[in-house]
């Protein structure tokens, strides 16, 4: 049974809604976040290709968003008003999708975040480089790496 | 004026948006192909991120089908049946989008594409790397590059 009671995903899932039109189109959600990995889900009919599997444009703008997100929980938990852009974003397409598409996204070790943040309070920019997959029910689907840029306000 | 003519593009528009229906929610249309380079656009809006400039995800599909919409008009010139899949994506992201986005594939010289092509006569499959250029106005914004498999049918 769908769970409608308020959830501390529901700003997050507004925001991109309203800020980012197509992954609204997309259907994506934010579903899970532990302050470590975040997952994304998509339902296939609207990310549908000519051969009834998940789009490849979908599965890297999946991919793109949830490293992203990732980012953009991380530095929200750490009160961290920033702006993210996203300069390289590469995909390994590894079996169709024929499924709800699922995406996640895992912080990096501490070290390697520290010296971002570090970096980032520094410069007022940093760079990061974070891989997210792409499954299509259990199967590794596709796999994402993305440089990801972060400017403090 | 906009021109409401048939257009030898019709079909193609056609199929893409039946066959893939994140074309018609990003507002994509193949505006010109003349055997050689192939153009797509799609407006800011339903492509917009929250720096209202054009999300990642958007430019990174767009690249992807520009490639893809190149590998199948040439085909469909030459009366190849074929299908086609992507296996890699890379997109470096250059510069923000602030205008309507526009993709440009062209074919390749003509020994790689004739290799391609008499690879796949021989093996029914073949790949091919193909670059995508994406615009704002005048100005290169990014720059993808597609693995494409094809197999004959």
């Amino acid at each position: 049974m769908p769970d409608s009671s308020p959830s501390p995903l529901d700003p997050i899932n507004a925001y991109l809604r309203t800020e980012l039109p197509l992954t609204h189109a997309m259907g994506i959600a934010v579903t899970s976040w532990d302050g470590h990995t975040v997952t994304l889900t998509a339902p296939l009919a609207p990310n549908m290709n000519h051969a009834d599997t998940a789009f490849g444009g979908s599965i890297a703008a999946l991919g793109i968003l949830a490293g992203y997100t990732l980012l953009f929980l991380a530095m929200r938990d750490r009160q961290i008003s920033n702006r993210l852009l996203i300069q390289k974003s590469e995909v390994d397409f590894l079996r169709p999708i024929d499924t709800e598409l699922r995406a996640t996204a895992t912080a990096p070790d501490s070290p390697t975040l520290d010296t971002f943040l570090e970096t980032l309070r520094r410069k007022r920019r940093a760079r990061i480089s974070l891989p997210s997959s792409i499954f299509t029910g259990q199967l590794l689907a596709a796999t994402h790496t993305g440089l990801y840029i972060a400017f403090l306000y």
